[in-house]
């Protein structure tokens, strides 16, 4: 943060005393967790840069382009299909909090025994430090889950509010549900935009995302190997980034960062030792703000080696089908690429149960962390099929239900250490 | 309970000891507190024995009656239309806990911070003390909310389970989807019971179930009265005995108590002062064994004069429309009166915040609780909208979060004082 940066937000109209004690926590918690890691590739600088520079550079870029006629989209949910707003030149940025700073700004209103993530948002917009809030020109929340659905009943009667009804089931009529939610989606954005969804832009913003996840994907397959070249620290702030930074410049800042990690590979250089334990992050997301399980995983010894989460492989996997045909068509293949995300609201959900048991094998993890966020009844209770499939799999696992305060972190390390220990000492390899 | 209902539920399989100390505790809670209330209709009685007889008599009666070939269908939400299921002449029991007593059973698989309503149901059929589990031929659960839906997903691993998706708004691709579920119910219940669904059957169906609305809806009125002849406390056991209880013979006693209670308000008889104050409950359901609101709110003076919950209004309002026109047109019928039912699950829910009004101002409430059964997020959260309504419209209100533990009766006892004392003392009438 600069002094510029200061006047600027000034001029949003934030609150700019209790945004600075809001955004210095997170940068020192920052600095301390992530930047402090040894061994790091030196091209997550730019990815570095992208978090502290979500509440300032960032903003003032986009303050840029709407001055020049763009609108920016604020998002809370990876169902909102991102393709479609850039195919009609508008600006997809995630508003999830994953600050505890916030919280209590929330609970003036909300009921206390609700997920960190959904208070910490809404807490940011009540206390007027969410510097997105001012320049957002629409909000576009879902119905994954009881908490946000009807957080957002209270935030949209501001209007510049929509909310796309993701279904509950995967049949033929939830599909049909989705595939008009997605057209009510575009025609909301064509009205807010002035322009007319265009197939060739629809195209290029599809070809735009898979390169995007494609290069996620590559990132994340770098953790397959025996030393991986990054930690799961530095996968998860590459995660971060990607739902807040221009879709282009990310994309090809990633793709030079996966270079980078691809001569540590050959020349051996890695974050972990090859007898450290190597651990699947499985559940709710880690948004931008909270390094929490991560940094205390990996601060005891062991090496996150994939994410299966929203700030992970139900991000990147899965890329939209490039068809030609026209609108319908190509808005069919991204109405089906979204709907194919495993989010635990869906009942039954056992394609999520055979993608954790894959992801696991994949990148033979050791052991899975099952992340709960506090009061995200839907990641807590289908933990119970979680577990038993990884068991059934011959991988141990561990639920561990936290929120975004720090006061826990020593009971936590205490089961980390104690469910480490139950998985043995790793083999050297050979 | 008997001697010979210990032999049949041995029969059955039960956990005969645990069976006993459960319902023991549940009988012993509803002499406490509604058969030890003074001035009761004598025709009371008759839903008195209904609540008694629930883990008896009337699993014998459907015992007998699946001898016979009937089937019998598990329920856990009014949003399954009881039409259909009595049309193809099956019998549609609620099987939602009301208990504690059972909740221990279900943390052992569960998280303990889900709503007791869910906890209490799934520990009955854990513990093997649900004397209608070993003779139920389908259960049916429903999307409305996270815990629910998510428990659905473990229980139907046994098959025999039949999930209904409930959207979660009301445009009309939702209607869709629902009048789609209502088709697939009907066919899942035509094959389960062997018969096909007959538009007179149906028509007969829709009518038994309309008389039943319109004479819950009746007794409902009675609350109206300056000096209700009934309190809430039986109200609720009328209402809850209708869940479980044979609906041509219930509707009949229930037609029969009306009677009295119109005969007690012509004679002046009631259950409480013209000073006593008038409140009304919403939100969260009550079911059989949970009568910890009322008996708290009627044992501080006042008098509960409405429910505006999933065992009150949202129950026995809105008839299904008596139409002819085929069975497609009858199905339609169905299917629209359930998506009037105005549940906490849809986002926006504007329509619930003029039924509570109007219901406060029908039964001249002088004040409302919101009754929060806890971790239940989307009552918790629309209670903020459901305040500033009531706030607008001049009735305030309280809002209660509580479980079935009696541990902070005492709390919320001091809180429902102080609420009444804020409400000032009812004038008397002239």
């Amino acid at each position: 943060m600069t002094m510029n940066d200061d006047q600027f937000l000034k001029d949003l109209g934030l609150d700019l005393e209790l945004h600075r004690r809001i955004f210095d926590a997170l940068d020192r918690n920052f600095q301390r967790t992530v930047l402090a890691r040894p061994d790091r590739p030196a091209r997550m600088d730019y990815f570095d840069g992208v978090i502290r520079g979500a509440h300032g550079e960032r903003v003032r870029e986009i303050a840029a382009r709407r001055a020049a006629g763009d609108k920016l989209v604020g998002t809370f949910c990876i169902y909102v299909p991102e393709e479609i707003v850039l195919a009609l030149g508008a600006i997809p940025v995630a508003l999830c909090g994953g600050t505890s700073a916030s919280i209590p700004y929330a609970e003036k209103m909300l009921p206390r025994d609700i997920c960190p993530l959904v208070k910490s948002t809404l807490g940011l917009a009540l206390s007027n430090t969410c510097p997105y809030g001012p320049i957002e020109d629409l909000a576009v929340g879902e119905t994954t889950c009881d908490a946000k659905k009807k957080t957002w009943d209270i935030l949209s009667k501001g209007g510049d509010f929509h909310v796309l009804e993701v279904p509950q089931k995967k049949g033929a009529r939830d599909r049909d549900l989705w595939h008009e939610e997605i057209l009510q989606f575009r025609a909301r954005l064509e009205g807010l935009t002035g322009w007319t969804l265009e197939p060739d832009k629809l195209s290029q913003a599809v070809r735009l995302m898979n390169r995007k996840r494609r290069a996620l994907a590559r990132l994340n397959a770098f953790r397959k190997e025996d030393n991986p070249p990054l930690s799961g620290l530095d996968a998860l702030v590459v995660m971060q980034g990607a739902l807040i930074d221009d879709t282009l410049r990310f994309t090809e800042k990633l793709e030079a960062l996966n270079v980078e990690l691809e001569d540590r590979v050959r020349c051996g250089v890695g974050v972990a030792g090859r007898q450290a334990r190597r651990i699947m992050v499985s559940g709710c997301p880690s948004v931008m703000g909270n390094w929490k399980l991560h940094a205390l995983v990996e601060s005891a010894g062991a090496v996150v080696v994939c994410d299966e989460t929203c700030t992970g492989s139900r991000y990147y996997e899965n890329p939209v089908e490039e068809t030609g045909g026209g609108l319908d068509v190509q808005l069919a293949a991204v109405a089906d690429r979204y709907l194919k995300i495993e989010c635990s609201c869906f009942s039954p959900n056992d394609e999520r149960l055979e993608s954790v048991t894959r992801l696991a094998r994949e990148h033979r993890a050791d052991g899975v962390i099952q992340y709960v966020l506090q009061y995200c009844h839907t990641y807590n209770i289908e933990a119970v099929a979680v577990a038993a499939a990884l068991k059934e799999a011959g991988v141990p696992s561990l639920k561990i239900v936290t929120d975004y305060a720090e006061e826990d972190t020593g009971q936590l390390r205490l089961r980390v250490d104690a469910f480490f220990e139950g998985l043995g000492r790793r083999e050297s390899a050979p």
